[in-house]
């Protein structure tokens, strides 16, 4: 099975700029995408990198190991992974960079569940991680891209698996989410968020983090 | 095994006072309680609830199945829990009153874990659902409890499993939350907030409600 994580090479979660500046979101986001492509190479498949733009491995912080091809598509998320489906002659997973507590563990139920097309829903309705055993599926990642997929499988005729995972439902996005990562994760986004001088800082509700 | 629901009977679900009164979410609580209730009564077990005060069962839009004993404790939700604890003579599992996206699935997943103390937690750094089989183990729900009872439980030597479930993840405490229970549940809160007029509300960022 081909496993493609997309990674936005410029400008990544700009949704934490509110936090983080543009350097550590461009550093954040590559300890999550390395924390992704460790946790998939715990399992038997080689993940592939299909990124926006080259990724300049040199001055890297995080390189990614030098068996993990990057394949690099100018395109934005929706018409490079259908790019990618398009040309597929079997089954291909689809695993997002921003899964910072993902465990093999996680991604072998994905791969196990059966299914021609299943759906690892993300908070807000989004989708996380998903598997493609048909080759009329398409992605759409705008809007409430679960219910879309859900939608487009059944309009194909596939079968559908969905995987009930808090690991793979949790996409780093929000400065809130930064609290899971500190939370659920000793890996290398936690380490830098540790090192960035981030904490957990519990209040009466949902527990956030504080710099 | 004892399985416990705890539940709030008055001022239930105060975080979603932005956009529901008392007496909505008194209802909307009810629905997610009758949910909880109705996946548990798949299991082979036989849950009961653990009230702060008598339900009224006779005007309930949503009552509970007469088989379903409701034991009333006016403490707040951590020595009431501990009551239970400490008056058990065998494994005790606790499963919050909001967990509207609750599954049978994720549910047997709790029971079926190993591990002398097995923690589900929730978004935040909550313990949306634990299992207990340790005559020490105590609960704290106060702050970062899934945190705390991790510590609790090496502090006391017993064995730690832990639940990796996107449903018994999310619990319904925020105004956002309710997007989840439209997107995942076809179950009684779902039919409560479509009812009310609750719709999704698909945006660039995550998906939200509107009414």
């Amino acid at each position: 099975m081909r496993v493609v994580v997309p990674f936005a090479t410029e400008r990544p979660k700009t949704r934490l700029d509110g936090v983080l500046t543009a350097d550590e979101r461009a550093a954040f986001a590559r300890a999550m995408l390395a924390d992704v492509i460790g946790a998939l190479g715990e399992t038997d498949h080689t993940p592939e990198v299909l990124a926006t733009a080259p990724l300049d491995e040199a001055s890297a912080l995080y390189p990614l190991p030098s068996s993990v091809p990057v394949q690099v598509d100018e395109r934005v998320l929706t018409p490079a992974v259908n790019g990618v489906l398009e040309d597929a002659n079997g089954p291909v997973a689809v695993v997002m960079a921003d899964l910072a507590l993902v465990s093999p563990a996680a991604i072998e139920d994905l791969f196990s569940t059966e299914g021609e097309v299943v759906l690892a829903p993300g908070q807000g309705g989004g989708t996380n991680a998903l598997c493609v055993r048909h080759r009329d599926f398409r992605v759409d990642y705008h809007g409430a891209s679960y219910l879309d997929h859900l939608a487009r499988a059944r309009e194909i005729g596939a079968s559908v698996g969905t995987i009930d995972s808090f690991r793979l439902a949790t996409d780093i996005d929000e400065p809130e989410d930064l609290a899971e990562v500190l939370l659920h994760s000793e890996k290398r986004a936690a380490g830098w968020l540790r090192k960035a001088g981030f904490s957990l800082l519990v209040t009466d509700g949902r527990v956030g983090v504080t710099r």
